[in-house]
């Protein structure tokens, strides 16, 4: 099986001023190539660790992806670093890159400077793979097999995410024309509402049954619950997810209701994909999640169809003014209740004229009052069949809060929409 | 120096499944401590691989700091690899945390299975350090300098964030007891507005005539802007600071409004520090942005203080219906316009008596229309000195944009609010 390391260059990421997503996609995009990714490294803006680290990694692994240090500033010493350890012997212009720095500058309004112009250059013993989204080129280095003991290639991508990720098609098609490949199937399952050690309980059964070359993984998550992720190295692709298939259609039964998609998605792509083409449409009135849902709503492309809008009632005069919540039930029930909770999506409902809505109410942070402890939060969904309300009830911590807070919210509404849609059906 | 090396164990992290937002965190706690981190490396699930890699690492640094593969669940194997690694004759009960286990699964309505009791077990030779908020121990191992040719140290966390990140505290003082520390002086300067190269071209006089010791780097992140973070390792704390308060003072003309803070923060928190204790309130009306200005805002803790929500308008009935837009301007300018931009600000001032308030209207996914490309957004603010209204122009992704547009919006907001500020002074 061909393996990859991928390594991380930059101060930044050492230091912990910035999270490193690149190498989460990067081995997401090896893995579905078959190429699987045995390391991942980050080290620091240093020209010598940089060339004998990279060394160590083109010999343990047949493939090096590394991110970062090529941006126009004097603290990125990549592009150096990379020409020594190639052996070359001088720079080049990608004259193609060049244009794409100068339409980029361009397109922004901004000068070209002799930094951006720079970037161009690349060491002569690389191959240029071309940066649309950014300034720097991705190099693509091929070193023979009597250099590391096998044929090897190392790919140098620009840090920025975002440009990383558009250029990783031509860095994948590069390495498939060099490297053979392996058939690796994973297989992922969305669930949510049963706590990792809950579930496993619940699945031991299926799960001491599973054939020992299949590999089971819990993933928990407090915004999409737990993943549960079966995988078989090896084998014929085909034969291997009929084999996988099987053992899904033996899960299924002990899930139930907890178990939200077959593959590996979101709450709100679920939700998007039952609403989408129902000509059913949605809103929110959130206090606690101050915005959140909607905000995880709208993240899925086309939600315009179905998602209409939602009212951030974080003041008590705005659930009242806006969402006309009776300013006596507050007080009668308290802000975190499920009567507030019933009355502000039923409020959201009429303002917006949606199908369905869900509403918050909760303490995302250190306080609670009389009533109900930090941490807890009331959800109400409503719709043509009724509103229903839940409380879940949480930690102490206010970011974690929110996001559980808006999960759970989301999930509740889930399961109303595919209770509504299965009635319909009947 | 003392030098440490992060792992975090795990094939969720070299599938990319998910992105490893330990190291991060770790680092910083160290570095705060004056501990260097040389190197952040992930590896997988098995066991021989788990003992190679940290012996390794326990040779080259002097003391690992490793995260995962605690979970309840069979795939979980660190337990048992770093029993072998440390030499472990057997395991033995923590007592306390086995208390812990109980509460934290009682609280939270759960039972306790043999699976979440098994976690209380942990190699007879590390020492237990408390996890308060899950149910695996922290383990430390110490090992005498014949091991390793050093002294050495290797702490195991959990997996999950939120319990690594509330273990540290007592991994640090652990830490702090067995080796020495090295004043390492970071400070961070906020900027927005400026794209890196630009920003680098503008203060270059400057950079170029830093002393040698002091490293500059520049960290452009689409949410917070470009981040500047000036360095010196060794020397006295309080020297090296004063150093860097006098280079930061030469900097300060370059930057202008650009610079939005002294120290490492984001918009939304400086925003709420302009607003908390004046009296003055804030509220958000947002198109294309979905809830995510409200959500970043609220993500502070006390923002219910001078935060009084939001009017998410994803559909033009809301805007018209809830805001108060006349149709016949949208009809007229478009629904991406400086004049629905500022009748939005304007409207939800309206609905929530708000002093301050910022609203958006963009494309922000691949589509525009035909005033007005995708990847455009109007941003409007209105408070007592009148409305004012900008465009912003940025690429073709739709999760990106939506930030981008979020930070665009907050920014004008921070620079009208400091506008006020200044002149309330006066």
């Amino acid at each position: 099986m061909t393996k990859a390391s991928i390594c991380t260059i930059g101060d930044e990421i050492l230091i912990g001023q910035i999270v490193d997503t690149n190498s989460s996609r990067i081995s997401r995009a090896l893995g579905d190539r078959g190429i699987q990714t045995v390391r991942m490294v980050s080290l620091p803006d240093d020209r010598q660790q940089i060339i004998s680290l990279l060394s160590k990694e083109l010999t343990d692994s047949d493939i090096v992806v590394c991110t970062g240090g090529l941006g126009p500033t004097k603290d990125d010493i990549t592009k150096d670093a990379l020409a020594e350890l190639s052996g070359s012997r001088g720079y080049v212009k990608s004259e193609e890159q060049e244009v794409i720095i100068r339409e980029f500058l361009h397109a922004r309004g901004l000068d070209v400077l002799p930094a951006n112009l720079q970037q161009a250059m690349v060491p002569d013993s690389c191959k240029v793979i071309l940066n649309r989204r950014g300034t720097a080129p991705v190099m693509a280095f091929h070193f023979p097999a009597e250099r590391f003991g096998h044929p090897a290639a190392l790919y140098s991508l620009p840090g920025v995410p975002f440009e990383a990720e558009a250029a990783l098609p031509d860095v994948l098609e590069d390495i498939c024309a060099h490297f053979p490949t392996t058939d690796i199937c994973h297989r992922t399952l969305m669930t949510y509402g049963l706590a990792e050690s809950a579930l496993s309980a619940l699945i031991a059964p299926w799960e001491d049954a599973l054939p020992s070359d299949m590999h089971l993984a819990y993933l928990p998550n407090p915004t999409t619950g737990v993943r549960l992720r079966l995988s078989i190295y090896g084998g014929k692709a085909a034969e291997q997810e009929k084999r996988i298939e099987e053992q899904i259609e033996l899960l299924k039964p002990y899930l139930g209701d907890n178990l939200y998609a077959l593959s590996d998605t979101t709450l709100e792509a679920v939700i998007g994909d039952l609403l989408r083409g129902s000509g059913k449409t949605l809103s929110t009135a959130e206090s606690c999640t101050g915005g959140m849902i909607a905000h995880l709503l709208t993240t899925i492309s086309g939600s315009s169809e179905y998602f209409l809008g939602s009212v951030v009632s974080y003041a008590p005069s705005v659930k009242c003014k806006v969402l006309g919540v009776n300013p006596a039930t507050i007080e009668s029930k308290g802000i975190v209740s499920s009567d507030v909770a019933a009355a502000m999506a039923e409020g959201v409902r009429r303002v917006t004229g949606s199908t369905y809505s869900v509403a918050t109410t909760g303490w995302a942070d250190t306080y609670g009052d009389e009533r109900e402890p930090a941490g807890t939060v009331w959800v109400g969904v409503s719709g043509p069949s009724g509103t229903v309300t839940k409380r879940f009830c949480y930690h102490n911590d206010r970011k974690r809060n929110i996001e559980r807070f808006a999960a759970s919210a989301l999930d509740l509404l889930r399961r109303y929409i595919e209770r509504d849609c299965r009635s319909g059906r009947q």
